[in-house]
C-alpha cells in the first residue's frame, strides 16, 4: 500500500499537537502539511508552536512550513487527507468546503458532529455508519470524531448496552488538557473542582444516541438511551475518569458486565485499534489517570473500566478514556485508517 | 447562663485539631482538657500535635496537658462533656462507656452511628431526633455527627424531599483533609483522582434514610430515600464537591427547588447555626470549593448549592461542604449547642 | 480623626482585589471610588470583577461603579488618595499625571520604583525615605511599593545587614497570585515549576540598593548590598518563599541573627505595621506558605524566617512572604498610613 | 557477550520500581531476581508491589518471587550482581556482607556512599575512580551510585569547573519520587513548598567534592569544591530542578559555559550512557520538569542545563535531573554496565 501524504488543521494547539505527535512514523500516512489561518502562515512549525508534549518538536513536523488551508493547493501537494483540530467557529467556515473541493477531512471538531450527512465515528462501535458516505455528493469525505468524554462513556456502554435499564447517570472528571492552551487558569484549578464545562453536558446528552444509533435507508436512527450529566474540571493532566451509574435488567451481574466488556475486540488490520479495546482492572482503586491514562497500543487507545458493582437493581461503575488520544486525535486517525481500509479514501 | 467546660477526644488528628480550634474562642464552652490513649499522654498539646491549620496551636489549647480519657478524672475536673474525634477502632471501646459513666460524647467517629438508641444528627435536619435520649438509661448522653459527605448531601436534600422522584444518584469530589494525617499520599494524588474511598459509599447508602427518617414510639423509621454514589477523592484540600441527579416529581422546576433551598432558616439561639445554612448560587460555575469552602458564620458552617436545573423530568445539581467544619467538628459543636439548649446535658 | 476616602486603580486584577478587601473596614480609609481606563467603566464593581478572594464581593465594595480615572472627577467626590494596583502601562500614563492634579497616589505598580523623586517604601525599613517628598513640587505625593520578592527580601536583610559580608545569593518559590489572572496556565504549572519570571530577577537587584540605602542631600544613596537572583514559579496560590546564602562577617552565629530578626520592632499608631514584623520560626521545616503566608494582624503582614543556619562563615536561611499583602496591597496601605500620620498627606 | 543474570534488593519501594522498570529488556542484563528481608518473601512480585510506573508491573518481572537476600542463595541461581534500592539501614547490614561473599553490588543506597575503599560514582565523571576496586579484597564489588540532587549538580558542573571562582549556592526544587512511597503526605505538599529534606543538605555538601576529587596511591583526594544548599521539596512527581550561582572565573561568558557543557560526551559502547549526557536549552524558561524530566535515551538519562546567564563576575544557572533515573536506578546500571565493560564484574 502507498503512503498517504496528510496533513494538520490546526495544529499548534493541544489537540493540534497531539495529531502531529500520533502522526509522526505512522506507518500509513506522512504528515507533510501543517495548516492554519492565523499569524502563523509561512513560519516553521518549531517555530510557531509552544509544544507542550515533550522536550522537542518532534523532527519530522518540525520544520513543515504552515500554510493557508486552500485545497487547490493542497491538490498541488498531494495532500488528500487532512486531520483537523480546529475550533468549532474556524471548523464552520473550513471543514466543509475543504471536502467540497475534493480534500478529505477527519476532524476531532464539534461543527458538523449532529449533521444527519456526517458519521460521527468510534470505529469498533458503529463502523457501519460509514455507508452513510456511499453515493455521496462530496468529493472529499467528511467524518467527525464524537466529544471526548462521549468517546469513553460509549465505549464502555456499548458492549454492555443490553443490560442497561434506565437513564444514565454521569458525572465527569475532566483534565487540564481537554481545554487546550492557555485553557484554565491555574488559579482557578489548582487545589480545586470547577462543576462547569461550557457546552459539555449538551454534548454527553445528544451524542450516544446518534454514535449508538443505526442507520436506516440512509438516515440516523438514534439509540434509546439518555444520558443526564454533571460535567467537572479536575486538575488532572491527561485522561478523564467518569463516574457512571444506571438500573439494570433484571439478572445483571457484575460479571456479566466485566466479561460483555473483555469480549470487545478491536479491528483487525487497523495499525490504531488496540487488540483489546476495554480493559476492565479488578483493583479497588482503578481506573486512575496517573496509572491509566496512557494504556493499549498505541498509549492512550484503550479505555479503562473498574468498580463495576450492581446493587439492588443498580449498576456503579467508572470509565476513563485519554481525553487527547482515544477523545480526539488518536481516534480522528483511527477513523482515517478504516476509511482507507473500507475504500471511502 | 455559665459557660461549660469541655474536652476533645483524640484532638491531633485533622478532625480533632479542628475541634480544638472551632471550640478556642467559643461563646458556650472551654475547652479545658485533651485526651487520647497513646504515647502523647502528658505532653503538652502543643508538643504533640503537628499543628495543620495555621501558624500557631491556638494559645488557649496550646499548653494543655493530654490525658487518659477516664471518667473519673473527668468529673474531678468538671468536664462533663467531651467531643470525639477518635478513629472507629478506638470509639468503639471508650465512647459508649464514657457516656455510661455519665460523661456526654458528641462523637464525629463512625462506630455508633447507626445504633438505634443513638441519634445521627443534623439539628438543622432532624433536631426532633434528640426525643430518642428521653428517658436514656445512660446517665451521660451518646450523640453522632454524620459522616461529611452524608451532611452536605442531607442538608441540600431535606429541604427539597418532596420534589424527589426516584433515587438519588451521587457522584463525590472528597477533600484531602477528610482523610486525616498523614492521609493520602502526595504521589497517589497529585494531579489525579481516586475513584475509592472505603466503605464511603455505604454510608451515603445508609445514614441519609436515618437521618431524613423519623421518630415513632421512640424507634427509628426510615426515610424513603435510595442514594447510589460513586466516590471519589480528589486534589482539595477542604471541601467536598457533591454531584446528584434524580427525577423530579411532575411540575418541578429549578425556580422551586431554588426557593426550598433558599426559605431553610437556621436555629435561632444557637452560636454556631448560621441564619441560613444553605447558600445557592446563580453563578453557572459554583460551588468550588477555593471560593465556598468556608462560607457562613462560623465560616463552613453552610452547605453551598449551584448549577440546579431540570431537564426532561431529571434535576441535576451539585452541593458543597466544609468536609471538617460542617461535616465534622462543627456540626458536633451545633449538636451540642442544641442538646444544651433543650436540656439533654 | 477625619476618615478618608480613597480609591483603587484597577480594582479587578488579583493586586486590586486585594486592595478592595484590605480597605473595605479600614479604620482610617473609605474605599468610596474604584477607577479603570477600560471596558467596565459604569459598571458596579460586583458586575465587572471576577473575585477571586472568597465567595462574596465584600459589600461595602459591590456597587461602587467603577469610574474614570480623572482628577478633577476625584476631587469633586472628595477622594484625595488613590491605591494604585495598575499594569506598569498603565500606571506610566495614569500615575504622575493623577499625583501632579493633586491626587495622591500610592502604588504597588513598578513604572516609578526607580525614580529619583519618588520613594520606594516598606515604612519599617525606610520610613525616613519619606523625606524626598519634602519640598516636592507636586500636590499630590507619588510613592511607591516594592515588588513582592524585594519586599519578603529586604524585610528580611535589613535587621541583619551588618552581618552580611558578601552578595546574596537567592532563589525564590513564588506563588501564582503574583501573576495576576488568567495569569500562568493550569498546564505549565500543575505539578511542575517554572524558572523564569520576567523581568523578576531585575527587580531584586536593583530595588533593595535603594530601599536599604540612605537620603542625603535630597538624593538617594543605594546601599552596598548585592542580589544574585534565580526566580521560580511555583504551583502554590498566595506566598513568596526566598532561599538565602551569604557570607557572614566573622564571628556571625544563628542565635545573633535570630535575635537580631525577633527584635525588629512595628511602627507604632498604624493600624497596619504589625508589633513584630518579623517572626522567626524554630521548626525545622518552617516557613512554609501553607502555613505562614497569613501571619500577622492584619494576617499576611508578617514576614515569616526559619532554617537560620550558620557554617563555615556562610549563613543560609529562608523567608517568606505573603505577596499581594505585604508584597502589594497591604505594604501599599501601610505607606499610606504612614503618610498621613506624618503629614504628607 | 553472554547475558548477565542480576537481582533487585528492595524492588517493592520507588526506587526499586525504577530498577525494575529499567532493567526489563536491558541488553546486557536479565532480571531474574527479586530480594528483601520483610514480609513479602515468597510472593510473587505482582503481589508484593504497590505498582506506581504505570498501568502494569512489567510482565518479565511479575512473577519472580521475592527471595531472602542470602549470597549463598544468589551464587545457587547464578546471580552474580544485585542493585540495590535498599533504606540505609537494611542496606548497611546486607549489601556489604553481600560483597564480600562474591556478589556484586551496585547501590543507590547512601550507607556507603562516603567510604574510603567504595567509589561514588557517576561514569562520565569519575569513570577512572573505579581503579580503587583493583587488587580489593572482597571478591565481590560495592560500588555506590551519588544522591539524587548530587548527580544533577554534579553532572552540570564537571564538565566547567575550571571557571569557577568560589562557593556553589545552591536551591533545589526536589520532585516527590524522591521521598518514596508513601513519602511525602499530601496535606503537606499539595499547594505548597517545604524547605526542608532530612540530610539533604549534607549529601550535596560532601558527595560532589567525592565525586569530582581525584584517586591518588589508591586514596581519594576530595576537589576543592564548597556547596551552600538550601534543599526545598516541591509538588512535583519527576525531576529535580537545581539553582546554581557562583562566582567565575574572570573572562567567563556564557557562551563559554554553554559551549563546555555542549562538549560533554557520553561513553561509548554503554547501552546507558547517551551521546550527549547534558542538553543545553535556549529557551528563556527551561529546564522544566514537565518537559526536560525524560530527556534522553533511555528517557531521563540526560542532564537539561538552561538559562545560563553571567553577570557582575556571577555565574546563574538551573540544572535539572530525573531525580530516579539519572539520580538513582539508570545511573547504577549505568556504573554496572561500566564495571562489566571494563572487567570489574
Amino acid at each position: 500500500m502507498d503512503r498517504l501524504r496528510v496533513g494538520v488543521l490546526g495544529p499548534t494547539g493541544m489537540m493540534g499537537q497531539r495529531f502531529v505527535q500520533m502522526l509522526c512514523g505512522h506507518p500509513w500516512f506522512d504528515l507533510t502539511a501543517l495548516y492554519v489561518s492565523r499569524s502563523s502562515i509561512g513560519k516553521r512549525y518549531s517555530e510557531a508552536v509552544s509544544w507542550k508534549l515533550g522536550p522537542e518538536v518532534p523532527e519530522q513536523a518540525s520544520s513543515i512550513r504552515i500554510a493557508e488551508p486552500e485545497a487547490k493547493a493542497m491538490r498541488k501537494e498531494k495532500v488528500d487527507l487532512v486531520f483537523s483540530a480546529l475550533p468549532a467557529d474556524s471548523a464552520a467556515t473550513i471543514e466543509k468546503p475543504l471536502s467540497v473541493a475534493g480534500i478529505h477531512v477527519v476532524t476531532n471538531s464539534s461543527y458538523h458532529r449532529m449533521d444527519p450527512d456526517v458519521p460521527l465515528m468510534i470505529p469498533e462501535v458503529n463502523g457501519d455508519h460509514l455507508r452513510i458516505l456511499q453515493g455521496r455528493k462530496r468529493k472529499g469525505i467528511l467524518v467527525t470524531n464524537p466529544n471526548c468524554s462521549t468517546t469513553g462513556l460509549v465505549m464502555g456502554l456499548d458492549p454492555i448496552r443490553k443490560v442497561i435499564g434506565s437513564e444514565v447517570f454521569v458525572s465527569t472528571y475532566q483534565a487540564l488538557s481537554g481545554a487546550g492552551y492557555p485553557g484554565v487558569a491555574s488559579l482557578d484549578i489548582m487545589g480545586n473542582v470547577v462543576p462547569f464545562i461550557r457546552d459539555e453536558e449538551d454534548k454527553l446528552i445528544f451524542e450516544p444516541a446518534k454514535i449508538m444509533g443505526s442507520l436506516r435507508s440512509g438516515k440516523y436512527v438514534p439509540a434509546n438511551i439518555r444520558v443526564a450529566a454533571n460535567c467537572v474540571r479536575v486538575p488532572v493532566r491527561d485522561g478523564h475518569t467518569i463516574s457512571v451509574a444506571f438500573k439494570v435488567k433484571k439478572g445483571t451481574d457484575p460479571k456479566g458486565i466485566i466479561s460483555l466488556l473483555r469480549a470487545k475486540k478491536g479491528l483487525k488490520g487497523l495499525p490504531f485499534s488496540p487488540a483489546k479495546p476495554i480493559s476492565v482492572r479488578d483493583e479497588e482503586d482503578r481506573p486512575r489517570p496517573d496509572m491509566d491514562a496512557f494504556t493499549g497500543d498505541p498509549p492512550g487507545m484503550v479505555v479503562t473500566a473498574g468498580r463495576i458493582r450492581v446493587d439492588d437493581g443498580i449498576a456503579r461503575m467508572f470509565f476513563l478514556v485519554n481525553n487527547t488520544i482515544r477523545g480526539g486525535a488518536g481516534n480522528s486517525i483511527l477513523i482515517a485508517e478504516q476509511c482507507l481500509k473500507e475504500g471511502y479514501i
